[in-house]
């Protein structure tokens, strides 16, 4: 039993706060405290909502719950949610955790970072300004780890992502002062089947990872979204990226 | 329990068909229908018998017995084979599923794609048009994951490898186009402990899984012949990446 | 169980044989013979002891014992020592084992195969011709796994590391003819989750690894220090690194 911490938790693209529930949970029964806000744009899925605007959202979740001393956790997309508030309050911060996450490159989008045929997908696929995970994406490469019925319900609670949270530049010079002169510690979970970004030249890790300074690095077996195939396991995980 | 599936098992080089019978038991309690043919010129340790007479015997075992909807699965050298059935009769696959196997580049041979250590070895090393491995190859390469008895007792039961299945060059135009519109689905299962290509330049895993396109990535722990060391977890892992 | 050997196991940088304990205690419970010399300069903190001086304290301890048909271990900068003791004494070794351990190109420092963050370190960190590990390094990139308190007494029990040891040139020219010729077969013991040197480019495997020849590759979850983590596994795995 570690002692307690206070984890904000923010979801990656295509999923809400409300996917969290399971790891939540498993946090709680150990004694933490945890938060699982939704970034503005994704649970109505609204196009006009810039990633800017997703950031502030958060901002304003942890300022007006005045939240404190907390790990603040990234998924996937929300590495660079989590990136944007540490520039925000990075006294209020305890500590970094990026879950297969995206550090981003100041100046630099998601697409920007992500490989040709997903650049390509999105700008391919996307309608009115959203962009939804194609089905076969999902199955193959982001829950590689679930049975074919896991993958299937996971899928239909997904919502689409406002295309701005993939395309829009974001500026990172002032996250990295803090990354370098050390007033911000970071960690980096990296899932061993995580093939989201696949595996080589893209890889999450050691690609972001390498790019947190002094990182404490820790790895679990599973897919991107072991969320919903071992979501004890990762709240362990959680802790032991988070914990002093 | 998933839902039963029918399973055609391909063999690596030095192996036969007999090898998989522990896999193949584990499948079948759990309900799966399994069949391991072994590839031409193995059994009889037959030099004059070519690539494409390998990839023929088994589209005749397949024609012969009539089997439909099945699981291709070819581990290491089997890849070489399995791609080819597979433009042979694409349309009785349900998945491809590469486990350490080549997925050779249209026109090369094995030997093109291996490193030139193992090159040097079957220019050699082979006698009579055939190819026998070194015992300290498979002991510190192969079988890496054994005790000593263990490595021994499954070294004396291999047999030799005709040379032309190393060297012979395999054109697979179909078997990209087939990978590229979707019509074929493949995993790549890949054991984490596999150092019979060596990790880094030559890895298996991500240089021949990054041909199969959105292909799904699966992985344990154990050695490129966790056939004798873990055959359970093994077909576990089959059914993981073989499934819907 | 497998039958008995005499385990060598020579400690890393800011460690002395003492480390070893939990780990030749469980070696010795499974009957195993086990010897944990201190290499010269570390428990008296000596700035004045060259790396032959280190390497000369460990052959003599060996030549004094009279130690025979041993499997030698070396941890880390262990890996530097372990290589000259074999150019020193290559019949009595059964075999070599690296764990996370420096395999030096002939005529290359530690330094000269560390990051440069890591040169810069020892550069201006050293004092007296000694230097200790920062703390924070310790615990991010070294004791990863561990929670705050294991972390803490495990980086009070170090000791200063004499800089020769990390600066001085080794020249291994007779290891590697002993290597290429199969005279020494070596295994690599690696921790997937050791970060002492950064995953990628410098990553200890496979770029120390591949320098071995055949080598008998063997892996285990963990830090660079499972030793104070998960000693039992570590000493199950140097089993299966060093048997036969």
């Amino acid at each position: 039993m570690s002692k307690p911490y206070t984890f904000v938790l923010i979801h990656g693209a295509w999923h809400t706060g409300d996917h969290w529930a399971p790891v939540a949970e498993s946090l709680r029964a150990d004694g933490h405290r945890v938060y699982t806000p939704t970034v503005a744009g994704f649970r109505e899925s609204d196009p006009s909502v810039s990633h800017a605007d997703g950031v502030d959202s958060i901002v304003q979740y942890i300022v007006d719950k005045d939240i404190q001393d907390f790990i603040l956790v990234g998924h996937s997309f929300g590495g660079t949610i989590v990136s944007k508030v540490a520039e925000a309050v990075p006294d209020r911060i305890r500590r970094l955790v990026f879950w297969n996450a995206f550090v981003l490159e100041s100046g630099k989008s998601i697409n920007d970072e992500s490989p040709p045929h997903y650049r390509e997908m999105v700008q391919g696929g996307s309608s009115g300004g959203m962009f939804e995970l194609p089905w076969e994406v999902w199955r193959e490469a982001f829950l590689n780890d679930a049975d074919h019925e896991t993958a299937w319900r996971a899928y239909e609670s997904l919502c689409a992502t406002p295309v701005s949270m993939l395309e829009d530049k974001v500026e990172l010079t002032k996250f990295y002062e803090l990354i370098a002169t050390g007033r911000l510690k970071a960690s980096y979970l990296n899932c061993t089947e995580d093939t989201a970004m696949p595996h080589g030249e893209y890889a999450w890790h050691p690609r972001f990872s390498s790019r947190l300074g002094l990182c404490r690095i820790v790895q679990m077996p599973g897919s991107h979204e072991v969320i919903f195939t071992n979501p004890t396991a990762l709240a362990g995980k959680m802790v032991e990226a988070g914990r002093d």
